[in-house]
């Protein structure tokens, strides 16, 4: 089955907005087991966004669409399609009701010019949608089927998986589903995760590709087959291939983020947390605030940006802090000391380096990267030299931290009892 | 003047990346007075990806490809223009020495695959690549122009700006650019700009067009004119007026940054910052790191996110610490108070607040933040109540607190002198 994804809105020709809605139907069609072969963005033109809907039911046999479904002038996408079809707009009383409810759920009442979004094409079906005012539609006719969804993300994302995944398998119902699941790797490059696994990604089914990120490596096992259980149990075959080779390097898998695999470790072993940051600038702590439930764990975070603070608040030692501005094994082994000490945590990690693009210095130029972890026993000290611009060393100094977090938390909740 | 953009790649169409580059395109193309109607996204697939140009030469008078220019089989893009175009690609010995030279100056030598991107179509220029191996290229022929882009969005946005916006003005110098100028605008509501802005919103020549942002809202200034002085008068008279109306709202043009004007305003002033965060998790200090040679104003952070380190370390009275989980304005004034003393920095900056999921009292619901700004004479106190997601909280308390920060370094800027 091929399809294509059109986006509807002259916002989006203009560059004003990100279109995120192409990319996430992409994907979820390619899961459902039909292929993408084009899509398309077009503005609220009558005549162009018609001829758009032409060529599409022409080439493909699943068109969805985004945008254009609200109850203004510009939102001609149900009258386009209905057009390219042949097809009349017709009221539908089930779905003005849902429209109406829900204004009146906030105290609205709705206007005359609402009833437009009740206009569904004739011979299709409205998808209700639950965060918004207006409907979706369907319709399957001569063998292909056509979707209209609205633009917002918001709206978009449920109704789509509510109503079109099922419409899919019950229109056809011949489609093969890919079964996914990513594993997430740190620890390790691109190159030598692919030089370990080079057999395995020759597998046809299952697949396994890599995608590289931001110090990780996504990789993303998919299993093509009618039968979900059997295409189950090849990705659980082939991931754990892949963790007999790599297990140490894999956090997580599908929808995991690092700094939550963090937080469940703390939870976890019952330690606590406090990070002294210099060069990340506070980064490491709003990742890991992005955690509900973080506080708990996290006892405090202190971003030492200035030499004298790291003396004073931190009592780096006056030597340390001298030394390459603060750049040195010495000063990320005393941050992560005595944050440790001050807040009475478990673990203290601490971060000091140069982001650039000013400051750097002979034996630590921008880019240096110390990284401590103290805890009850010992200090873990790691030396990075990571390139980019200011912002991406952030976010790579960041990452590497947390790294160096899960490696010792893990190695925590494999051994030790809660309460260390 | 009519545009398509074509994006390449069958990874965008699976949904692993999200296409950046059809955006900038299409607003830099809006920029040079340039109408895009149609974007397109399309997979390696040599049949596909020459119809594809083949219908948008039929259309359009200019097409701009991205994605598809380098040394493997799969990258396609080259050969597929040059068939669309019925022409010959030929090597060009310049663009070859380009490559090559890059390879050399990374102490690599470049393979025989690689002279593959070095193949131009006939008649055609090759565009230099600064950032990547893979040259651009580009051909004006029977009145249309068609530019080649390479993918990577950091070697494809130099090589726009440096080499297709001349040639556009070039090809086409009938051309009526638009001069843009953005407005920041914080601290007062989107539909209280509209209605306070409304008549000027009319205006056919400069336009005046309000983009909704996170507590913030971006007022786009628009005129289009073959004269640029003109234009550039229109669109500062149309400055002029909104910022009679509602200047003290406004703390930036295009390609500021509230956390760069806030860092701009401490170095012109002098004074010094120290923030204590806690529903903002590290953000606002993260926000403040993100902008080089801060670290001269910014004495310290301090994330404390448990309630026990809000009174140990910044010396948040027991009570106000028990109330509502320290959620309440003596304990912001109590933090913003004691990180100013602690760190010896002039101006101490506090959130305390429920992000949520979990939390909050009766008192203090889920979204409510107090903001407090301490400096030499007093300490000022805001509350906030904002919804959304755990991260659409924090991000607007942060932008909240930057908000307050930038009032108050405006206000010192405007009368006291250095060194307050």
């Amino acid at each position: 089955m091929q399809a294509e994804v059109l986006s509807v809105g002259t916002e989006l020709l203009l560059g004003e907005i990100t279109d995120t809605n192409a990319q996430y139907i992409s994907r979820r069609l390619r899961d459902a087991g039909v292929d993408v072969y084009r899509r398309v963005t077009i503005g609220d033109n009558p005549a162009r966004l018609t001829a758009c809907f032409r060529e599409a039911l022409g080439r493909a046999d699943i068109v969805i669409a985004t945008g254009g479904l609200g109850p203004t002038a510009d939102d001609l996408t149900a009258k386009c399609l209905a057009e390219a079809m042949g097809r009349e707009l017709v009221f539908n009383q089930e779905a003005w009701e849902m429209t109406a409810d829900w204004f009146r759920k906030r105290g609205r009442e709705p206007r005359q010019t609402d009833r437009k979004q009740a206009m569904i094409i004739e011979g299709g079906r409205f998808l209700p949608n639950s965060n918004g005012t207006a409907p979706g539609q369907a319709i399957f006719a001569g063998g292909k089927l056509a979707a209209l969804l609205p633009g917002p993300p918001r709206e978009m994302v449920p109704m789509f998986e509510d109503h079109v995944v099922p419409l899919l398998k019950e229109s056809f119902p011949g489609l093969v589903p890919l079964t996914c699941k990513d594993l997430h790797v740190v620890g390790i490059g691109e190159g030598q995760v692919q030089e370990i696994l080079d057999d395995l990604m020759k597998s046809a089914n299952p697949t396994l590709a890599p995608y590289a990120g931001l110090a990780e490596v996504r990789l993303r096992i998919a299993a093509r087959g009618h039968d979900p259980e059997e295409s189950l149990a090849m990705v659980r075959s082939m991931e754990q291939k892949v963790r007999e080779r790599i297990g140490d390097y894999i956090y997580g898998t599908t929808g995991d983020s690092l700094e939550g695999v963090c937080a469940g470790l703390l939870k976890k072993t019952g330690l606590t947390l406090a990070v002294a940051e210099s060069c990340t600038g506070g980064l490491v702590c709003n990742q890991l605030t992005d955690v509900p439930g973080v506080s708990a764990s996290l006892r405090m975070g202190t971003v030492a940006y200035s030499p004298a603070v790291k003396a004073s608040v931190l009592g780096v030692p006056q030597e340390a802090v001298r030394l390459d501005e603060a750049v040195n094994p010495d000063t990320a082994r005393a941050m992560a000391q005595s944050v440790r000490a001050l807040s009475g945590a478990k673990i203290g990690l601490a971060t000091t380096g140069f982001a650039g693009p000013g400051g750097g210095t002979e034996n630590a130029p921008v880019g240096t990267v110390y990284i401590a972890l103290a805890h009850a026993d010992d200090v873990i000290i790691e030396k990075h030299q990571l390139a980019g611009a200011r912002k991406t060393i952030k976010e790579r100094a960041a990452q590497n931290a947390l790294i160096l977090l899960w490696k010792f938390l893990k190695s925590q909740a494999g051994g030790r009892s809660r309460g260390n």
